[in-house]
């Protein structure tokens, strides 16, 4: 691979700019507009027609029955976590390759993360190679799944959408099903991706969304939690309002609840982006496919594309360096960043990090791969303008 | 007591409205113009540069080494209680009579509460009887104090400053030193109050503060911890962004850390609120003085002042019935709040909640009597125009 020639490949297809971010949100909607209507109205805080008309919205957009509005997607998480009913010292099964905050949720509830390898086709976790690696390692036994080398219980399985691409969620679940796992989604990088037709964040019993500044659509900080069990939904909206009975003024409160409530003036930045969501998919698509084009011929690199079956996002684009390359990605990385052009690696796996490094795992050699040989480039939705 | 005549009077006070809210924010300033600016920019997220102002600007106002923004006040508590070095099964100690956050932090440590009684002088907690209780429950051991019946460790000790009131906080820092307690002040209702000319949140080692919509300034939602040790303000930063060592690309965390940034977009509406506070806090003081004169002749109810040594942002006003008329509190709520004044009690004492009852605690009857005889009435800024 000659990086030079890569670099220029990109660059052709960039807008002619100084510095090509990542991805950088874009308004150009209602934004100001919402947001000055909370600011005049003194509506900025906890309770605001925004939060309810983003909820009903999102709702609405992704076809779940009840979505909750909330400060981030971590805390999104951790709360599908508790309502999937893992308790402490569980263990999780979540991917070896993801954010940061996926494994941190885990240990929110005091439970262990279990690191599960990835697939080729998806960037998520590989439901065969899981269900194999259960076979040997886990037992059923009270309607429960064991580690039968720990000893401890194994609850729950949150696939990760990596970059907005559906992992294989029929597999998926029929693994979850066959395991008695709890299915939770962490769909904090697939608003707008689909999976055989239905919207990510509709297969497991309740999932979690982001919304932070970097997302395909922002509310500054922000998340959601997504689930079809109405029940579940209440009991999100009551956890993440600090468990407080309705009152008219007595402070009651029935449970160790949490402040994860989003603020209306963040609802009001969202309202105007779900407004131009079903636009931004089609632009990051766009985008996705003149990378695609443009870069097939370039030696020494793959640009990565949907797995069969989804609708993806496109959140983050994504090169795979050939194998016989992966040794020059640093260098790679060198030679985007310093020509203006914003390139990331994918994460650290998470047995890498110090905090997770004995936490129990499978063979999570793809991961390792993928780990090596994956750089990401600029996504912007605004980059889809020409494409 | 007259229900009639105390609505009679408070109502005399307000100004001519058909609802007067317990505590609205006042945006009069430059909210609309920064937030705007945050959108126009694309940054209104993670980072930027009004989350360093708020920063800069909240430290120098209150006069603390280091202001690290976070997502609220619960946030802050949790990473105050974290930093203040509470490891599991510790107990801390904090008031009966506080909102449910700051023993919902304790939790959050997987520590255990422990409920001090509170001063009728301060509305806090009592240092004397604290120190008195402690001599009995507690014995010092290894450098540290231990409870005597739970055989756990009390490692720190967390005074709220209730409705902006300053705790006496030379005497709590004497027992905190006599009991080798680690002092955290819950500032979060406390900003622009002073306790001997020191701002709140000077005294501990570590303070919590919100912005939540309720408060004398607001950033919608929002908080930050505050600390004179450069060291644990540089770690307070590092645990409320995931913990993630800066690198050029790199994703590596050092610990489990949280996602508790506060958005750009909510720090520039804060930036605007802190150049209003001072007037803020005069205006809140104004009215506070015109509710004192005005109710000072009203048969059975008497308006609380601030504490010797202490100059108050009067952030909730507070008056007591007297202990004659306490069974007419929920007689009078009901009134005042069926004449538009919005009205509250103070809260349920934290050990009557199902989730705190089998707490360890000292004598509570202050707190019970307090929490029996306490209404707050409205306390918004704008009040002080014409007091």
């Amino acid at each position: 691979m000659e990086t030079n020639r890569v670099v220029t490949a990109i660059k052709a297809l960039l807008p002619k700019e100084d510095f090509s971010p990542l991805h950088e949100p874009l308004f150009r909607g209602n934004e100001n507009k919402y947001v000055k209507e909370c600011i005049d109205t003194g509506w900025v805080s906890s309770v605001g027609k925004f939060v309810d008309k983003f909820e009903a919205d999102l709702a609405a957009y992704t076809g779940v029955k009840r979505a909750v509005a909330v400060v981030n997607g971590t805390s999104a998480l951790h709360i599908c976590l508790i309502l999937g009913g893992v308790k402490p010292d569980d263990e999780v099964l979540v991917p070896a390759l993801t954010f940061i905050a996926t494994a941190n949720a885990v240990k929110y509830c005091q439970a262990e993360p279990h690191f599960v390898d990835s697939s080729y086709d998806t960037l998520g976790m590989d439901p065969d190679k899981l269900d194999q690696y259960l076979g040997v390692i886990a037992e059923l036994r009270d309607g429960f799944c064991w580690n039968k080398k720990t000893g401890r219980r194994i609850s729950a399985v949150v696939p990760m959408h990596t970059f907005g691409h559906p992992v294989a969620m029929d597999k998926m679940q029929a693994v979850a099903d066959k395991y008695h796992l709890v299915l939770i989604e962490d769909a904090a990088e697939s608003i707008g991706s689909f999976y055989h037709e239905r919207h990510t964040g509709n297969f497991g019993i309740i999932a979690a969304m982001s919304f932070n500044g970097n997302k395909t659509i922002t509310t500054g900080g922000g998340g959601a939690v997504l689930t079809n069990d109405e029940e579940l939904g209440r009991m999100a909206k009551h956890l993440t309002t600090q468990a407080k009975v309705p009152h008219r003024w007595e402070f009651v409160h029935d449970a160790i609840g949490y402040n994860y409530r989003m603020p209306n003036i963040n609802a009001a930045l969202g309202c105007a982006q779900l407004e131009e969501l079903p636009a931004f998919v089609e632009k990051k698509r766009a985008w996705a496919k003149k990378c695609a084009e443009g870069l097939k011929d370039v030696e020494g690199i793959k640009f990565f594309t949907e797995p069969e079956g989804a609708k993806s996002n496109y959140w983050l684009n994504a090169i795979l360096l050939d194998e016989a390359c992966c040794k020059q990605r640093d260098e790679l990385l060198s030679a985007l960043n310093d020509n203006g052009i914003m390139a990331r690696p994918i994460w650290n796996l998470m047995y890498t990090l110090e905090m997770y490094k004995d936490c129990p795992r499978m063979d999570c050699s793809v991961a390792e791969d993928i780990g090596r040989r994956l750089i990401n480039i600029p996504s912007s939705v605004k980059l889809g303008d020409n494409a």
